[in-house]
């Protein structure tokens, strides 16, 4: 239905699209953005159209006159404006049914070639302006239609324009409201002042998708706008640009100093593994095999034997480990490696949570006794912690995975658990697995020492721990907002951006420059006091813009000198948390400055922690534990921790649950950890208290949610 | 022949073998290390077991009594210490015919094993009296044969023990020469000081095979014994242990400051490369295609396409520069990465120098002008010239390849060449391109930016610069000798090693203690001031096994501390480069220390630049060619720049040379590089200064040689 009416309105336009790119039907804004970046054909640059309609309150016996607006996506259309401008009552979306009278479709099908000649004569058309004039290509899809044609907004115009008659006119849609999310574009950079207080004034949703209404287009538009990541050719990869990239580097750093100092060296195995190694393992091999990539031909030769890339390198890497491992003096072996490993999911990607290859480190270890094994997973997951508490700024709770959950093939499984509270999920953090003798057993790898004195073989004791760049976009999701991404500062590869305020028209050229290099200086200041600071002094961009551009990317805080600041001896700082304004002096400024960053990372902290536990609920009857997780809460009860039991909470809740959003892979409740910090709750009674699952004695309290 | 023989003599063995393995034949030590350690039944530790057989000097007239020695592969053994020992004078290697009369077959089948009841009678065999007290499993393996036993010392011994008769038994092999190379077991840590004599007075060749005489042989067992490498289960693939990923971390940081300071940042894009998108460069992916790693499998599921794994990424990365560059503002864009690329070669492998998966860096950036480009071609060529003369004591010489060695879709490529001299053969360091317009081209990647004013579009100018793992590999070949690896300073994990010394079966427990607190106090001191030093306090290792361990493993100085130098206030330091001894006081010892390491880096590079430039032959006329060249040189020659001349002297020389290590690409000369520096020769004569190749006239002095 779709297509043929773009295929009409095709025709109709005496000029060609600049594009025309069929595809498959999509499911969501963010899929079809996936599927259009992959496209060869799609034009580098454009922008998307949207088509809204709304009817204005209208006498029950009289016929409505629905309004149309056209606008850039990214532009907030406010209703109540747009009634003042037309002189209409309380514009509402109209309904399905509306739309099927006047249009003969329904919503998804919509789009501005949607409209013709019959129907431009019953509704008003309201065009943003801006449209017109703009260099931009525009996109138009119709969420139905399985193509996509790319057009000059000139062009949008004109077909419309060409439906006018006497009676019925195109109108302009007025500003403020329509353009204030527009960027300025580089050519307009006069009139400086004038635009910065239109941007200052508005209410903006840079992001274009608000994060409570679309998470997952608010997510990937985050990602894209905040320049953290671009889609790439091969579905379910992901290119990290230096924006994100940046943070990874800082975990890294900072992680290697740490494990370093544990005695963990770095090294690299290769990315293969061949077939009779990787299914050494059974129970391992079963976790992962549904996910394997396969190399089978090089050049033109077939292999001999496929080889696999690596899931995760436990069988690479061990039986390296039988023969390295010799005497109690090769012991404790503690390696790591940062590299990339490939599990080839079938179910929907999601960048940094859910891709086909990803980024991480893997460090596996192997001591002489339990104790020591035991006590390192333990160390190991309080770094993770500190990883995502004190550098991302992101809360955990840390316990121990259920049977269940475990990794495969290890002994035990120890996890942090975090909370994205928009969706009211759960989410697995990181890991560190104690593998017990599993692997190091005779009939596996076989890894032992041998007792000098009576030859006895001690089969060693291995754990294996990971994190990964999922950390990243846990951290977009736990701080982001509409305005765009929010950095903490001490992963932030810009933690302060100095910007040059108030230069107008009248300002003259020595004016100018010394605002200019006052926040040069600022900034020089600033970066030998050891903060990652920049001054933005980008020629043709107004100040609204630049502060628009740096809040989309999160940078933590923003310095504005005018000539006002310079006056004072002051300048302007502006949190991007909680977008508090505050002067202070240029005196210590470096203090000053570093100070404020360390409060911004503790109230992010904070304040993230504060919203994790207020989504915590003990749950101690099953008829509650729904309705905790559709609030989109995770739950704590008292549980027997029987696998029978985990299963049927899942199935029971899944059951009962309300429908989910597409990307989430389950929506029934699992088992996320059991913390080790039991005292949250109220002590377990044995043999009293029991299992809100299954009625049964309870053990510990455990954290049960939908997950990622 | 060598197969039954084994056979045979496994037959009269009453026991049986720990493991027995066969394979293909091979065709020198390392492959045949190669692929033992490949295979899953290879004991996971073992010795090798040699065999010689000497002909004393003997009267014309009598019949000769050949002496068979059987010691471990590691023990050197002096012909002229056994000959003492024996009462034989001038003990020569058995010429071929020596051993058909004796044995009947030639030295590459011969094996303990060989030795029957007849020939037993008729030698004098002498064992080295440790393999039959070892605990280790030794291989036996004669080279010609298709399989390889693993049997203990004990069955060895007890096989040669029932050989013999009244008349003629077996005989050990005295002290020194054979105990000295062997490490000094756990158990035996009683008794150290004499021991330490011995090792200390014995000459040694720790790595077994000297780099003079088998180079590849030496090199392999130079990467084992240092801890730097490991042979792995998929052919062509090595594991990069702490020792030698250290050195590339190293590396990292370094390079990572600096391409910072360009403005360069570092990213991450996806291993994966579609088909269709790889193959868009036609001349680019020629260069590639034979050794592209294709995945087309994953899990159970055939993929749709066959996704290539990238060789490197210019054509995963254009098309979004095609989509990010918009503007000039957009430029210079400049991206790293760090990752991993996959060539899947058929040649010999060899590791750091030709390996499937490498470990590299891959600069990417894109310029409004060809004046950026050319200019950041030769500083990052630099960059690659601090990396291997001033961290890898390397030196290199800077130039442009030939048309024919550029790189495949390239404009030019700017190199690094380097050179082996116990090879004599050239080897490309690192290498920056300029890869002109050819990617950004409107029928290529269409990466431009357009004119604000007039529309009109400029097509981007484009670099793309590498450095790999490889440069390990460089360096090790350079700076390694007999004793093992040679590290330079800058790069040395460990810079400085602290060995207590003087410590003796009299020596108290309150002295013991006082010299390792002295050993561990200098070890900190010298890390206080900047220097990666350590004490190794190993119980139970002799001084002599810990200083051949540090040796073996390249450490660049070496510090002893016994009695007597804590009396004085003093260590003495042993420098691994040269082999210095010198006490030095341990007032102002971080200074002092730090000074010598200095000195041991610019020493080090400067003895291999003399080296290098002392094999650098310039040649003019064609004659000359092919001796210089056999007499290990690279040669600079006036040259015509014309392929075709290439060609005729690659193959040329290829001719009339001498055979090759069969590990060697190619024995015919080819062009390496024409130096940027020509003020090393006689200015060329336009007109008047000839070809060496062609006799055309010349166009510039260039590097031609033999080459990895």
């Amino acid at each position: 239905m779709a297509d043929e009416i773009l295929a009409q309105a095709l025709a109709a336009l005496s000029i060609s699209p600049t594009a025309t790119i069929s595809h498959e039907p999509t499911t969501s804004p963010a899929q079809w953005k996936e599927v259009i970046s992959a496209n060869a054909e799609t034009p580098k640059d454009f922008e998307l159209i949207k088509v809204l309609v709304y009817k204005p309150k209208t006498a029950k016996t009289a016929t409505p006159v629905p309004v149309v607006v056209i606008a850039r996506e990214a532009t907030e259309t406010n209703s109540t404006a747009i009634g003042k401008q037309l002189n209409l009552k309380e514009l509402r979306l109209a309904a399905p049914e509306l739309l099927q009278e006047f249009f003969g479709l329904d919503k998804d099908s919509l789009s501005p070639f949607a409209i013709d000649l019959a129907s431009f004569g019953k509704v008003v058309t309201v065009i943003d302006p801006s449209i017109a004039d703009s260099t931009s290509t525009f996109a138009i899809h119709a969420s139905s239609s399985s193509s996509t044609i790319f057009v000059s907004g000139k062009d949008i115009a004109n077909y419309l324009k060409s439906l006018e008659t006497d009676a019925t006119k195109l109108q302009d849609l007025a500003a403020p409201g329509a353009a204030a999310a527009a960027p300025a574009p580089a050519a307009k950079a006069p009139a400086k002042e004038k635009e910065d207080a239109k941007i200052e004034g508005a209410v903006q949703i840079a992001i274009g998708v608000k994060k409570e209404v679309d998470f997952a287009g608010w997510y990937t538009n985050v990602l894209i706008k905040a320049d953290m990541l671009d889609y790439y050719s091969v579905s379910g990869c992901y290119i990290l640009k230096p924006w994100s990239y940046s943070i990874w580097e800082e975990i890294q750093t900072w992680f290697n100093t740490e494990i370093k100092k544990l005695g963990v060296q770095n090294s690299y195995f290769p990315m293969f593994i061949s077939q009779s190694v990787l299914e050494r393992e059974k129970e391992h091999i079963e976790g992962f095999s549904p996910e394997v990539a396969w190399v089978t031909r090089a050049g033109q030769s077939d292999l001999e034997e496929p080889i696999a890339i690596r899931p995760t390198s436990e069988t690479s890497m061990y039986p390296y480990y039988a023969k390295w491992i010799r005497s109690h003096r090769d012991l404790p072996l503690k390696l790591n490696q940062w590299n990339s490993v490939v599990r080839w999911e079938f179910k929907n990607p999601q960048p940094f949570l859910r891709t086909r290859e990803f980024l991480w480190q893997e460090g596996h270890t192997a001591f002489l006794t339990k104790e020591e094994a035991d006590q390192e997973v333990k160390e190991i997951l309080d770094l993770y912690r500190q990883v995502y508490e004190d550098l991302l700024a992101v809360p955990v709770i840390p316990g121990i995975k259920s049977e269940k959950e475990k990794f495969a093939g290890g002994l035990y499984t120890t996890t942090l658990e975090g909370f994205i509270s928009t969706s009211g999920r759960g989410i697995q953090a990181a890991t560190s697995h104690c593998l017990g003798q599993n692997f190091s057993r005779p009939e596996m790898f076989n890894i032992f020492v041998e007792d000098p004195n009576d030859g006895s073989k001690s089969h060693v004791w291995q754990n294996s721990w990971g994190l990964s760049t999922r950390a990243i976009g846990v951290m977009v999701m736990v701080h982001g907002d509409n305005q765009g991404l929010v950095l903490p500062p001490r992963v932030a590869s810009v933690q302060a951006i100095v910007v040059p305020c108030g230069i107008t028209a009248k300002t003259t050229d020595e004016q100018r420059k010394k605002i200019n290099d006052s926040c040069e200086a600022l900034a020089k200041t600033l970066r030998d006091k050891g903060v990652r600071a920049k001054a933005d002094l980008r020629d043709g961009y107004t100040p609204g813009y630049k502060f628009n551009d740096w809040e989309q990317k999160g940078v933590p805080l923003r310095l504005e000198i005018g000539p006002n600041d310079l006056a004072k001896n002051q300048t302007l700082t502006v949190r991007r948390d909680t977008g508090a304004k505050n002067p202070v002096s240029l005196d210590n400024i470096g203090q000053t400055v570093s100070d404020l960053l360390a409060t911004i990372q503790s109230d992010m902290f904070n304040t993230a922690k504060t919203n994790y536990w207020s989504h915590v609920k003990a749950v101690t009857e099953w008829k509650d534990v729904v309705p905790a997780l559709d609030g989109k809460n995770i739950i704590a009860i008292p549980w027997c921790e029987q696998e029978a039991c985990e299963d049927e909470i899942k199935e029971k809740s899944g059951r009962a649950a309300e429908p989910q959003d597409e990307r989430a892979p389950s929506a029934g409740a699992k088992s996320l950890c059991i913390p080790f910090d039991q005292s949250h709750w109220p002590a377990i009674e044995v043999g009293k208290t029991k299992c809100t699952g299954c009625g049964k004695d309870a053990k510990r309290w455990t954290l049960f949610g939908r997950s990622y």
